[in-house]
């Protein structure tokens, strides 16, 4: 490894000297400087050397003076200085080392003691780098982790989410929407920019527990009997199940979320018929949401509502169904959502895939050869 | 920070020296040793030093030979060594440094040169040791992420499951031994551990498209129609679409044997028709385990099979379904196979939760209350 050492001396003869004991080192790089500006300027422009042979006396800038300079700089990127002195004094020794001299050697020296003493701080300076560049490679190896970890997080939201696809005829869009509706709304009533995502990726598993929802009930066009009510609303605590057992905090917050999207303020909801701030706030946000969303969608038992006619419900269900301060944060925010209501709106009303089969309107051929 | 200083002299006089130097700072502990012997034994039964002071005639073990003997141990545990010696000769300075000394003092010394030169070096071996114990802390957090990355990987792989188990009356138990069977056979045919346990973990995964098959079929108990049999058959492409889309390792194996569980040696099976090692292996050792399990399951729509009759199946249709080497390792394996089967039986033909319900054997109160 090539390494850049700074000689800084006002007598040209001394350096010269220094260049003679590394004139076989193809590896040494020495570099000149007739005082300490000189140096530090020569430093500035072409970057930190690997080590400084520095005297003391020389002219405009001295030696000590350097070394204060230099103080900063090494502490956070650090290379060697070695004093070479006619100063043999004990207070100048003393003060050198005192400012930051990793050695001192006195004029006359031995041309190999010099030498030894400065391969030696190179090689303390290559353990230090050896340390250094080690700790980066594992900071973005750590970097690397955390963003795969996010990652696979999310991996565990698409695969429930794509699962469920299969379940019923809500497409992707109305996730999607939920999901951003509820960051807004996280971010309206104070949620930290961490507490919003956690809330805009836990959101789109509120209703993973209508996977376990017979047909005959979730696919029924026409209105439910009462029974058929009371097994459509197990899908909050089927959800929870399947949230459950977890000690990943986004799962956490998504089964808080399954579980309680559709308690309501007056404490009328279920499964629980929790009541006010007894309900998570992550439920309480989604169910405004998600009522708004719903109302103004096509479903197979429903037209869509116009926009105007859902907003009077929820201003309508201010305090009854809904938490008043999510309501207020939805209207202030109300411009956004519906913006995103009109960007992200269903293509069509798909049926679940494998209803399309059952109706001819694709073949299984046809859908081996899509897939394949 | 308290610091181990080691004086090793031969003559008491100039260990008091040293010693006095530092009497006023309470964090400098001095440990005397008369010759090198003394002092590698002292290290060796109190553990390595902060820093050394070495003179180099002594006793039994001169200096020299200390620099040698420590040259291994502080290459790994850097500790600095200053020599300080009555050795003023041009080779003896050069001989200690480039026996790694960090330093050298000739005696008689200034006091204060000698302190300055000690905190210097005590200065840079803190900078070693913060390096050092940045890069542990760094290390133990990258295990920690590690782990939980492949902690989340399985919660896809749970929640997935779980929402299975609302669909059909295949418990917990039948993937649990899919997987444990997978493993052994995948170490049987030379994968390594890594290969094994991918394996372990991505086939429970290999039913999960039957997430979207209508419960008409999937839970009919008498024997399919024609037409239903298309139907059940997609649950093989549907499973690739859930897992699909994805760079994680796991994922994509997960896929590839949602995909290929059915295909047979001979060509005949589906949704490709793939023949022998056009077959993906991952597939085709999954197919084998999973229907030795099936035959030797209750269903809905069959009893289970006895082991004996189940066994001579898949005899009969090595290079018929099944690749014949993973029959032959299935067989090499049998006696643990069956171990397994029967460690892990089926407590009872479990029926899907709102089956349950709907059935009455469970009220829905009840199941609230249970999940709370």
């Amino acid at each position: 490894m090539q390494r850049t050492v700074y000689v800084a001396d006002d007598v040209p003869t001394n350096i010269e000297l220094v260049e003679a004991v590394f004139r076989n080192d193809p590896d040494i790089i020495i570099k000149k400087a007739g005082d300490g500006k000189e140096l530090l300027e020569s430093i500035e422009k072409n970057g930190t050397p690997d080590l400084i042979v520095l005297d003391l006396m020389m002219p405009v800038m001295d030696g000590f003076d350097v070394l204060r300079r230099l103080k900063n700089i090494r502490e956070k990127n650090y290379f060697p200085i070695i004093v070479l002195s006619a100063l043999t004094d004990k207070q100048s020794i003393i003060n050198a080392l005192n400012l930051g001299a990793d050695d001192y050697v006195t004029k006359p020296f031995f041309v190999e003691e010099l030498k030894a003493r400065v391969y030696n701080m190179l090689k303390l300076k290559e353990r230090d780098e050896f340390l250094n560049s080690s700790l980066d490679v594992m900071e973005s190896n750590l970097l690397e982790k955390l963003q795969m970890l996010e990652y696979t997080q999310l991996e565990i939201i698409i695969r429930l989410g794509k699962a469920s696809e299969f379940r019923d005829d809500e497409t992707g869009r109305h996730i999607e929407r939920i999901a951003d509706y509820v960051n807004l709304i996280a971010e309206e009533i104070g949620m930290n920019h961490e507490q919003s995502m956690m809330m805009r990726y836990a959101s789109p598993m509120h209703d993973v527990g209508k996977i376990g929802i017979p047909d005959g009930v979730l696919l029924k066009p026409g209105k439910l009997t009462d029974d058929e009510f009371k097994i459509i609303k197990l899908h909050t605590i089927i959800g929870g199940k399947i949230l459950s057992g977890t000690t990943l905090p986004l799962l956490e917050l998504a089964k808080e979320i399954a579980l309680s999207h559709h308690e309501r303020w007056d404490g009328t909801g279920y499964p629980l018929g929790l009541k006010g701030s007894d309900i998570p706030i992550s439920g309480r946000i989604v169910t405004v949401t998600d009522v708004f969303d719903a109302l103004t969608s096509d479903r197979i038992y429903k037209a869509a509502w116009p926009i105007e006619k859902a907003l009077d419900y929820i201003k309508e269900q201010r305090e009854r169904q809904f938490d008043p301060e999510i309501v207020d944060a939805f209207f202030n925010r109300v411009d956004n959502i519906i913006q995103i209501k009109k960007a992200k709106a269903d293509v069509s009303s798909v049926k679940p895939i494998v209803q399309q089969i059952i109706d001819g309107d694709v073949s299984i051929e046809e859908l081996v050869e899509r897939w394949r």
